[in-house]
């Protein structure tokens, strides 16, 4: 195993399953094969270096945005769409974080209703951002007057509407991949969502405020059944039994709670969906798609 | 001027206007008769005192919900429908906080547009549940395991979707306050409305999510003008210029941004709005009542 850093923290030893394994810079110099080259290094890094590993034999899974919406690269969430891993040319875009948990709740729904369209809030934490950005949050919390760098307000006491950078119209980056990947990983090219991406002063957890709207009339007891017999959800059937982040902080699964339907709303549902922005929400669902490529079998 | 509070407050001595005003236990015995009462001590004394104050001429303000759903009881926005403030017997109800802030940023969108359904979703601060609750959360944010007496899960570093208790259907309270007052000041008994009240870590300064649907089709640049020309708010109409909580709190206005069409939604709008839920959400729109109904003129 090698580990390969950014320039900025090349020469650190980090501590993986009680070995220390010192840090290097990748260059064409130290490049060298690999089985498996996981990818957490943002858009820059993905587009510079997954190529020369895919060529070298590796499976790369690349968990910036580079190449989610590339047509010839498969983005997977292995409960929606395992089928199209294994349709990789040495690439496969892990998603965004909190489109996620948002398809993983809704795939099963949408295979006994029929997904329509979706409203969708999400409150999604500062580790999400970074690790500098947790630091900066963390500071706020006891003195609310620290600067912000990270945010583009202060996180501390506040929510900011504002992940990534506005389109034109006034969507943002965040909200954008909402959309986009969400269509892609469901395979529904004309599904509508309109999202709304908050950021709220909690440290990982990322919550999510669903209204999804199907084409078939919802039955909600047999919806309740559905999610309860879903692989990668914990549902939670009675209503004082919802998630939080903070429950939800260094568990696996997606947490769905809170499944309602609303007067005058027949065809749809409401819910709420937390799950660790760290794990489903990143690294697990990277790790979850190379077991599937690597030893599973082609569903 | 005379201050009466509930018996657990009672001996204490107020600061208003610069002169000290000793606290009264309000009984029978020192009961006397005023021009305009307000009501700010929930259900139970709102229901035990306001007839006796309206009965002995006052005009009663009350703020919670003793009266809210009370047919012959008017429920009042002044920016919504002031001339309702008129029809009163003694009694008018204030809203509550998190509905006050949207129907005032909804009215001037659906005069235009006739509104049809809404999906919001709010982040609720924790002043809105009293001193001790604010007490609560400043406790949690320098010590994450002081323990929660008055929010149902800890609060700090946390967000948390239940603001009173669930009824069957697992609508809570809060998110029935948004359907039955919503449709009541705005007179739209047909109006569809799926809330989802969340609790967040912020101290002060409601925010809402909101998707509206509306009959007609949406001009996004002349909702813009409807909404920058509308009394008592303020709308920002640049992308990067979105009110947050923190910067809101203290302000009079309801606070509108990020006013945005999402694709395939051609007869709906997204908006980010905030204001401060212990002026426009409870203080101040008691307030303007008052000078409504003691100084105004029936529009």
């Amino acid at each position: 195993m090698f580990l390969y850093l950014s320039v900025r923290s090349s020469g650190s030893v980090i501590t993986f399953r009680d070995a220390e394994v010192k840090v290097r810079e990748l260059n064409l110099h130290n490049f060298r094969g690999a089985d498996l080259a996981l990818f957490s290094a943002g858009a820059a890094a993905g587009r510079k270096w997954a190529e020369p590993f895919a060529e070298s034999g590796a499976l790369v899974i690349d968990n910036s945005s580079a190449f989610r919406n590339d047509q010839d690269i498969p983005l997977v969430v292995p409960e929606v769409n395992p089928e199209r891993a294994f349709k990789h040319r040495g690439i496969i875009a892990n998603p965004n974080c909190s489109t996620i948990v948002m398809v993983t709740a809704l795939q099963p729904l949408n295979l006994a209703f029929n997904l329509e369209s979706v409203v969708v809030t999400s409150f999604q934490s500062v580790s999400g951002a970074g690790r500098l950005a947790v630091k900066e949050y963390t500071s706020q919390l006891s003195d609310p007057s620290h600067e912000h760098n990270i945010f583009p307000r202060t996180i501390g006491g506040n929510v900011i509407p504002h992940i990534g950078d506005f389109d034109i119209g006034g969507v943002s980056i965040e909200e954008q991949k909402f959309l986009h990947e969400t269509r892609k990983i469901m395979e529904l090219p004309d599904l509508k969502v309109s999202a709304t991406a908050v950021r709220v002063p909690v440290e990982t957890g990322h919550s999510l405020s669903i209204y999804a709207s199907f084409k078939n009339e919802i039955k909600i007891s047999r919806a309740q059944k559905i999610l309860a017999a879903s692989q990668g959800i914990r549902f939670l059937p009675k209503n004082e039994q919802y998630p939080t982040p903070l429950e939800v902080t260094g568990k696996d699964d997606v947490y769905i709670g809170r499944l309602r339907t609303a007067e005058g709303f027949p065809n749809a549902v409401n819910m709420w969906v937390v799950s660790d922005n760290l794990r489903k929400g990143a690294a697990l669902n990277a790790i979850q798609i190379a077991e599937l490529v690597l030893t599973g079998d082609n569903p």
